[in-house]
């Protein structure tokens, strides 16, 4: 039995968190001008409905469907993975835009908030919930709260570090949403770790909860182009981000199939890799979706991507787990770690393969610090600039660990209601669950033994 | 057994309503000039495709996977659910797009069709949806088309009285499409009600049938934003619908978790209030979601509609049913009925929070009785606009309930093919089912006693 | 046991041709100019991402979620329907993008990629998902491969001949994409034919199945109006190919319920149906959804498909399997076939109905071999046109049936993987499954007759 005070716990929290972010929001935030009827408006501003809201719909797609359905393949943790995948996005969407707000604020704290607010707060959102992938089914719902609440600061304070003082290009944020996220979970999950989280019987999934899952895989497919692209500044880079995602994607996908088939003992696919591998050349991809102008180099980035995400699944994750104790519930070392560091180091090589020439008229757009002034200087050289993506990628990886790692152990801290050890990965704790709740979630994973056992003349008619 | 005559009932009533349909389209209906090749077009004609198409289609989402996935709940009525759900929206759309068209018509009785006409259809199905969402489980496919058949033209006329003679704002249709649809589906299930639809054994989810209503749902909650911004006039109207709306589900969703768990007993979230009243912000902030030009105004109404709506299911929906005899299936009341109320005195709060002088140039396309002509007159203060908001809830809830509660009446008449006690909630006697239907909808609940009771060495291994 | 050539055969296959896509890609493919930084736009092209991606999206989402969750109906096949229909889908879209870019080259055999062609891509993808449809469960992974190499030229070269040389209108591809998907899959199926494919004991759905195959179903249906649109050539266009398959697919689907219930012994509805015919309105009105300018011409050809199509399902379906040996899983004859033949039909009558002068400005756009030139000359009259509309249907017939029968004696070679007899619609041989899957998909539907025979509590308690 959960204390009063843990039972109460969440109720609290989520209680003084809604009651100061509206404070916040009453004294601070505002609408930009673009929504409000009583403001000039340039042409961008005055069309950011038609231009921008489609984008922004399909990336709220991703964050909502796409995640939470991705992360109902446990066979006992369906209510709390589409449920708590909700609530961290609201929370999160709410505390990255004041956090974001506040600190690019240039009138004290004062920000303001349009269509571009919501979609960055749909950015956020996606890094905690990515971690809450690697930590899936570990913590209790105060818990994930706490690490959304400390998580957002530091991955938006990293990011603005990197777009404003390393002037990176992190067009789809690979590195600065990705990467970050699956640090952060995976150090949360070593400082986090207990043996009773490993081999947990309630891990895995049942047939139906494996095409559950692929609800949310699907659609994190279709839409991952509009993310990539949604922040590209002009029609063809971001039609170019479109289509350096589509190629990547169904090239990653096609080695996704070969691959799992290759390393299975009795060549069978897993649906572990169909659902999470296919997706890792949308990250691969990311953070230069509107840099690469020949196709075929984003088709070889999505291949890079797959395979190395469904080695990462077969071999990586059981080494993290067995050996550095580090448990990635949904895996997302393959999914968003890797393949976001694959996108970094893919932005430095493209530096040296592109050149500022094929760029004309919107390089400012894509490399600002590489921006010629009049007289023809610029801040940086590729040379630099391939340093500052590296300097970004070390700054992301550093952070998030350092952050992750602390937030881990703050969690386990017992003034948190913490999950019991044979309820890891269940959900009968924290929602009501309907009569057949065991039965369809735990029983039916043996009742074939049972049935081939006992019931002869069903054995024989069937089989 | 049902009666030849009832068993053939809604192969007649669909052939008379198809035909007459195709009739009346033949002499009255033609498309609108924007769709058409040979006619002038003004700029936003010509770009009805750009600027309207994906928000209608994000409604269009709504109606068809939102609706019919989230009644999918019920562990025996899904085929129903997702089935009637579908053929009461194209019924719906049909006939609503000939009441409109009819009833606005400058030119005898003809009506023209373009993507507006079907987005105010879709609109009309969403009202005889909610209605069907308090009788679910209840009415035969035929008395699920009646009820429809009268509902829709009382619901259109009600709301061509409010816009065009009270000359209100309902951007988002809260008032004249959620709160009409909840009080007719809630007269009509007190006229039509008895008792064995109370405590039903069939009444009830299981664990998968709950993940399914999680699809609607949460595709209810990424695509509102649309539904309210829709019909807004300016693109700076339709962005500040979408950033009510979102924000307002955002404050909601954190309140439906916090008050969803704070009324438990065990401290237990519901996975009824997570799929339901997580929405109400939508609904209660959409009369004014064009209106309110403060952030966190939007997020107040949420936190208001979240805490009632999971108030309601828990304490004023078993408190209708038991006291009152009006049993609510989908509790349509908490997520339609008194949010909608909610957004109608929204509306006339705010009509004293913000003055015209914040809306230049584009009060007439919010509140048309309000915009002084050259002269500086105008027709309505804003006491007279509070009113009319006032009387367009009145004229809603005496419209529905009283037409609803005749609609109730009439269903109940033997003439109509009636579900049997015993298969309330229930599909077997309309659908034909695969060979599981039965264990997989009422067996699998009990299940786990037998398992525990009988087959020791299952328990044994897996507890 | 599957012998280790063919356990490793799609390995080999996939590998080798990702690599050869990626080579010629390298080699002859780049983007087009609306997609680069460098290169001058016209205004459609600066906009692409506006008036088209929207569109692009829709579709996408009907191939990946469409597609792929309409046909997991089976009870046991889930995961092989939406994986090999994400395999199948990704594999043809770079390979017709290949076959189509070399066959239309003007510089060689040099492509370019844009927006456009990622569109006509998915709609490459869809011809080849209908004959899955036609041969699902009945070939292992690489046989559906190998079928998609073959079928994705001859697909599009029989396109090539109708869209350039006889200048057909096709605007939504009922004719080149749902007719030759359709009749390639059935010629394969016969040549492929076996009798232990029919009658089998896998061959069935579940309760919860036919569920998930409803998601696939009514983003299908709610997406349909884009297909049609996609490639029309304006704003008016577009929106007329949205309304005309709106009112067909409502009219479509009013006439499945009613006609499913009358064919049915005891006037309950067919989930197959309801899943399949409501959509082949959306079929039938595809090739001349530009065209149509009366709304209840639209809603004709939407009762008449849906009436054919359930009719097909109950007579036709079982007749081709029983007396010609032509086995169609998913029935894509009546929701693709059928109504991809009155589509064609409906192209020739509605040039008779409707005239050029009805078209000014934008017949060139519909019927490019019917426009006048300056000296009102034109290189076919009505009659010549609807000869080559009716020229197209037997071309697409002959082709797919002769193709296809090809394909299907080649995929009996015994060189490829097959699926043997009694794993005929079953997942376990090419994927890992969970441990219920044997329960969840086979044992479960007769659990009831056990369950009724021994445990007289529970039937005592419960019924």
């Amino acid at each position: 039995m959960r204390s009063p005070l843990h039972q109460n716990q969440l109720t609290l929290i989520l209680g003084l968190f809604q009651a100061a972010f509206l404070v916040i929001f009453a004294l601070y935030g505002s609408y930009d001008a673009s929504a409000l009827p009583n403001k000039e408006k340039n042409v961008e501003e005055a069309n950011r409905m038609t231009n921008l809201y489609p984008l922004f719909q399909d990336t709220h797609v991703m964050i909502f469907i796409g995640f939470g359905f991705l992360m109902t393949f446990l066979k006992r943790y369906g209510f709390s993975a589409v449920s708590i995948n909700m609530l961290l996005a609201v929370f999160t969407i709410q505390w990255g835009i004041i956090v974001r707000g506040m600190a690019s604020s240039h009138h004290g704290f004062k920000f303001t908030i349009s269509l571009e607010q919501l979609l960055t707060a749909d950015f956020a959102a996606a890094v905690i919930l990515i971690s809450m992938g690697a930590m899936l089914g570990k913590l209790s719902p105060t818990q994930y709260v706490i690490m959304a609440f400390f998580e957002t600061p530091v991955a938006l304070i990293v990011e603005h570090i990197c777009v404003h003082n390393l002037q990176i290009n992190d067009v789809g944020g690979s590195i600065i949403v990705h990467a970050f996220g699956a640090y952060f979970g995976l150090a949360c999950a070593k400082a986090f770790g207990k043996k009773e989280q490993r081999g947990h019987q309630n891990e895995g999934s049942t047939y139906h909860t494996d095409i559950f899952a692929m609800i949310g895989a699907i659609f994190l497919w279709i839409y991952w182009p509009s993310f990539n692209a949604a922040v590209a500044a002009t029609d063809d880079a971001r039609q170019r981000a479109v289509a350096n995602t589509f190629l990547s994607l169904c090239a990653c996908t096609m080695t996704t199939f070969l691959v799992s088939q290759a390393v299975d003992k009795h060549k069978r696919f897993d649906m572990v890799h169909i659902a999470n591998s296919t997706l890792a050349g949308g990250v691969a991809i990311g953070t230069t979706a509107n840099v690469v102008l020949e196709p075929y180099h984003a088709m070889i980035v999505g291949v890079i991507a797959g395979a190395v995400s469904v080695i990462g699944y077969k071999y990586i994750t059981p080494f993290l787990s067995e050996k550095l104790g580090i448990h990635d519930t949904c895996g997302v070392n393959n999914l968003h770690g890797m393949p976001g560091l694959i996108a970094g180091f893919a932005s430095i090589a493209f530096l040296f393969i592109y050149d500022e020439s094929q760029y004309p008229a919107q390089y400012d757009k894509i490399y600002p610090g590489m921006t010629r002034s009049e007289d023809g200087k610029r801040l940086f050289d590729e040379k630099t600039q391939a340093l500052n993506q590296l300097m970004a990628i070390g700054l992301v990886f550093l952070a998030s660990t350092v952050s992750g790692y602390i937030t881990g152990l703050l969690l386990k801290l017992k003034i948190w209601d913490q999950v019991r050890d044979d309820e890891y990965y269940a959900d009968g704790d924290y929602f009501e669950t309907p009569g057949d709740y065991d039965f369809t979630s735990r029983i039916v994973t043996s009742v074939q033994k049972i049935e081939v056992a006992e019931y002869n003349p069903l054995s024989q008619k069937e089989v």
